[in-house]
């Protein structure tokens, strides 16, 4: 009989679950809602249950393993309990629950050691060597996030505003007045704050064209965002062990669409780590399972690893 | 007959209302709920009439005029119609409305030409110079606030979690694992998102306590935040025409309570600036109604300026 396994990335906005054969072959995905579960922990369950069911029922084989990656787990931090509740909604299929970003780290580096850098909305650098994981940032969009879309947008606005305190020119103030629909700059804060993260994030988009259109504003801002995710990785490769891996996985909107930020971000990490070998991955996150050697995973039925 | 004027600072939180004779001697003072227009318009009109009316009824004599300084009036941008609604509601005295930080402005350089710098929650400068206005920074805790409070605390987490990140030591980790009662700084951003502003700006006491001990983490913090503000201040000083007015106003919590960072700022105001003369307003705000000239206030009844 066939055998397959179930990777699920649990998000903010929404769950992806893809079925994988033994050999990494795609078998078919399902959608759910938000699986972030410090947010509404009863409602994240029931969408990762429910799509990992999906999958199931679509598939004529058997089901081996669950790897979900929960965005809000490491703030809970109860991955046991909500690996076997999951387990008990599907079919006590052996559940592993980690965090969405070890999730990401994964299929990142492929199961290797190294560091996964995440700029999408939000940022985070993680960092993994011998099992042991090293998380540097990630602190959120009013502590940190260096290097994401919330940040681009965020030091824009910032710099088209100190530009209009001064009464200086600054091509960004033109970019925002037309962007928000507005008369002068002095009206954009109110339309800010009426945004969520993600539109707000989205507005980064438009800072890094006109940054590749030349203009020198712009360009300061990728520049020095770049500077802050660089500062990150390389703090990351500062507390790997002796020999460091070197590996560098780079993921998320920011980083798969914005050239000009990962060359300024890779110059200045080879300054001090010459070594580092950056790749861009693309996939999807639930690939993950496919990469994960761990025997952690909850057994409630007959199942053992020879089966 | 006795004639007075009332002035109410309506705010986030709650609204002054002081009655003061012709000659400044205060009369009596009434007290309200929130009277910010934007969030709850006709809140905020109520909430403001009800303090007026509580006065008028304490006091035997004749209001000649009402003004209203209100939080959130420059987003919503009908002061005329604000007045004549408010003026509706408290017997039809002549009435004037104006934001909160202008009313700030009246008091703290009582009614002469200079800047007025509040750094309390939030923080804004406002400068005025023949009846002109200008505003530097007031852009709230997303995109501005230097050297508010909230700025403070946002600044010394900051520093205390990329210290943390590099495995390094900082006596404002030790502060906050204190402060927010946690094993390890990495708990402190999930408490920290749970505050509100108003909870994050308080932490700052804690801070500048720090930093006059000597701590030299905690000093840098607020070096920083003096530096932003001193910016802000010089970039509206830029802006008068010449002669410049050089009185400079400090009121807010941070600028009364923090002699550490008032001499930071002030330095650098005076490098560029030597004649700067700095003085602390601590007054209420609603004393700034007997410094107010503008003849704008709205006649309904009939009131003259001989009578």
């Amino acid at each position: 009989m066939l055998k397959y396994m179930i990777g699920i990335d649990a998000g903010g906005t929404h769950s992806t679950a893809i079925a994988y054969d033994e050999n990494g072959k795609e078998l078919g995905r399902a959608e759910s809602g938000p699986g972030q579960i410090n947010n509404d922990y009863e409602l994240g369950i029931k969408n990762i249950a429910q799509a990992v069911n999906e999958l199931r029922d679509k598939i004529d084989g058997d089901c081996i393993k669950v790897l979900a990656g929960i965005a809000g787990l490491s703030v809970v931090g109860n991955a046991p309990e909500v690996a076997a509740t999951i387990s008990s909604m599907v079919g006590n299929i052996p559940t592993r629950a980690i965090t969405d970003s070890l999730l990401a780290l994964y299929n990142g580096l492929e199961g290797a050691d190294g560091a996964l850098v995440i700029a999408g909305t939000g940022s985070v650098v993680n960092g993994r060597q011998d099992g042991s994981l090293i998380a540097v940032g990630g602190y959120g969009s009013l502590l940190g996030d260096e290097g994401s879309g919330y940040a681009i947008t965020k030091a824009a606005l910032q710099s088209a505003l100190l530009s209009w305190d001064k009464r200086e020119k600054n091509s960004l103030i033109d970019l925002f007045v037309k962007e928000f629909d507005v008369d002068n700059m002095g009206e954009v804060p109110a339309k800010f704050y009426n945004l969520t993260s993600p539109e707000v994030a989205s507005k980064a988009v438009k800072v890094a064209k006109l940054a590749d259109s030349g203009d020198e504003d712009a360009r300061k801002i990728i520049e020095d965002q770049a500077h802050l995710l660089a500062r990150d990785i390389i703090m990351c490769l500062d507390r790997y062990e002796d020999p460091k891996p070197m590996r560098v996985a780079l993921t998320g909107s920011v980083l798969s669409n914005n050239a000009m930020m990962r060359s300024y971000m890779e110059a200045e990490v080879k300054e001090k780590y010459p070594d580092a070998v950056f790749s861009v991955s693309n996939g999807e996150n639930a690939r993950g399972v496919i990469f994960d050697k761990s025997k952690d995973y909850r057994y409630f039925t007959n199942h053992n690893d020879d089966e």
